[in-house]
């Protein structure tokens, strides 16, 4: 058998951190990226340059791997079909993957499972806009099927004549009712090929602008709504046949959990686990996509916090080690090998600890401190 | 300022596992290895094929570092000397590494600072070795001072007359009283070059044959032992000038902690740290060496204990992932991608909780059945 390869589509943080699970657990990952410059390319030792877009270049990839998985899930679902019809072990297949491609599948998907879901339809023009707003109440939330990432491919509308631009070049659109919540969770589960599942503590995450900020572990939440998360985010795991992570991003309602994303590969919103759960996700993702059991997901502290860091106005965030470090002997610093740009995704940092507000005021002061927002 | 390259001299297993907190940190390790074969140059983005003994090769290496460190200590201290006055930032430097290099100049220094060791002396002759085992009583135990590790190089003798060939063919040898003692100890502390030092729970590694087999933290030592330990490494880390981490082994005897044996580098008693501190021994030695403010110490668990996997009959020792995880899915199980031979360290495990004896028993479960001891 010996130790298997695990190729990686895409270079990007979530690549990167796979790496030193890989490294420890004696598996090789190879990456492919678009870029020596890539986050992932920066540091990997196996590092092929190429197209995911181009299916000469999956082939070439795939060859030399046991097991194919992702960064992103920006390939093209023909592509992952192709691959499979010649014989190569895509995990997630294309057939789960496709719900995290494609907003509208997943929507239909999750409807026909029963899982809760904010009221949604697919509209080709303003007049079904409209009609749908006018019935669930405005504004309504409005995304484009595939591509979208980090608030961007979404828009919320406060009337039916604000799209009409998107809808006349865009083709149909998924609308959906914008849901009051409490707050937004994310269930983070694993499953493997021969369906062992595991679920991580349910989380809170904090966006800003549609972009994830913070992540508290474990969500304050009540233990039904947490259950209910964890419960629906197995199901469509095995619903979906995910191996891998699977992220479920969520809103808590007076009424329940309503599912708002999923994502098939680690998340942002698991970053948490690398030092705050006995298995990091990154680990976990390479154990379900070789089929190996899973391991452990109880939390190593009673809280912790995970802050990003977003690019500012410095450039140099090394330079930001000497406070952080020294201002916190216990946070940890993650930093991605990307070039800083403004409100790009560059780096987080995880606090651990007993009380959750203390815990999560230091891993956003540490964040902001990198990012330049705070002076000393 | 940037993010600085970190250049590790040897490709082992301890560079390997400096890379994973490297790819967290944002810090770039270089890996100077004999071979592409090597344990952390099968897995390193940045590495150099080279021989440490070999000046040029040194200085072709450094002059890409910010900082040199090492994996090990056989690089001739000649040579870091040299790289020091051509300005290179070696760390631990010269001056101190030699304690770690040579067993008669570290029994020197450390009785000069008044640290407890076994008695010793230096024997260049059977009558000498005599004189001196009749004073301190047989058997001794005679080391050669430069070169030794893993129990090579160190032989127990019941008679002068059985290392009169030894010491024809050797030139001097350090002579040590056999302590009776009851555990092995180690006090893992780390410093950096502006001073500051951070001390580790004290651990009980447990020998075989002059090769650690286990690592139990913490050592059930009474608190004044353990306190004169850490005490006392951190005393020889200030006193010897040491940068980054400084193993000291130690006998746990009836009347106090005696220093064995000094490793100025991540050490095989501080694998644990990996999921059992909160800041692993890889990633404080990154800090230390680059003069970044110390990482917290304290344990993730009240118990975790280390088990080496070392060569046996199994050749493939991924076959028993399957079992291992899933007969203990809170197990780490770690491969240092290291060809399998007999007695050799190719990897180890690591469990944590709250009961010393199944932590215990959890990891040296996983180590034998990787290794080929445990049928299932």
């Amino acid at each position: 058998m010996g130790f298997p390869v695990v190729g990686v589509v895409g270079g990007g943080q979530l690549a990167r951190m796979m790496l030193g699970p890989a490294i420890a657990l004696g598996v090789t990952v190879r990456v492919l990226a678009r870029s020596a410059d890539d986050s992932a390319a920066r540091v990997g030792h196996d590092v092929e340059i190429g197209d995911e877009r181009d299916l000469d270049a999956l082939r070439h990839f795939a060859a030399g791997c046991d097991v194919l998985t992702f960064d992103h899930e920006h390939v093209p679902t023909e592509h992952l079909h192709a691959l499979e019809a010649e014989g190569v072990a895509v995990r997630p297949g294309a057939d789960a993957l496709v719900h995290a491609q494609d907003k509208t599948v997943m929507r239909r998907r999750l409807t026909e499972l029963g899982i809760g879901c904010p009221r949604w339809a697919v509209v080709g023009d303003v007049d079904a806009l409209r009609d749908f707003g006018d019935a669930v109440g405005w504004p309504v939330v409005l995304k484009a099927p595939r591509g979208g990432y980090d608030g961007k491919g979404v828009r919320v509308v406060r009337t039916a004549q604000d799209a009409d631009e998107w809808l006349a070049t865009s083709g149909p659109l998924l609308a959906e009712e914008r849901v009051s919540f409490r707050r937004e969770l994310s269930a983070l589960v694993a499953r493997s090929p021969h369906g062992q599942a595991a679920a991580y503590p349910v989380v809170e995450t904090v966006q800003v602008d549609g972009v994830c900020r913070e992540v508290l572990a474990p969500a304050a939440v009540t233990a039904e709504h947490a259950v209910a998360a964890q419960h629906a985010a197995l199901r469509i795991a095995e619903g979906l046949g995910v191996t891998g992570i699977l992220a479920v991003e969520m809103f808590d309602t007076d009424d329940g959990v309503l599912v708002n994303e999923l994502a098939m590969r680690p998340h942002n919103s698991g970053h948490w686990t690398i030092e705050g759960a006995r298995t990091s996700q990154f680990e976990q993702h390479l154990r379900a996509v070789l089929d190996l059991p899973l391991g452990e997901t109880s939390m190593t502290a009673p809280h912790v916090a995970m802050a990003n860091v977003l690019g500012g106005d410095i450039e140099d965030m090394y330079a930001g080690y000497l406070h952080c470090m020294a201002h916190d002997p216990g946070v940890h610093l993650h930093m991605y090998g990307k070039d800083v740009r403004p409100g790009r995704k560059v780096g987080h940092t995880t606090a651990l600890g007993s009380d959750a507000e203390r815990v999560r005021a230091r891993a956003v002061h540490a964040a902001a401190f990198l990012r330049g927002d705070i002076d000393g």
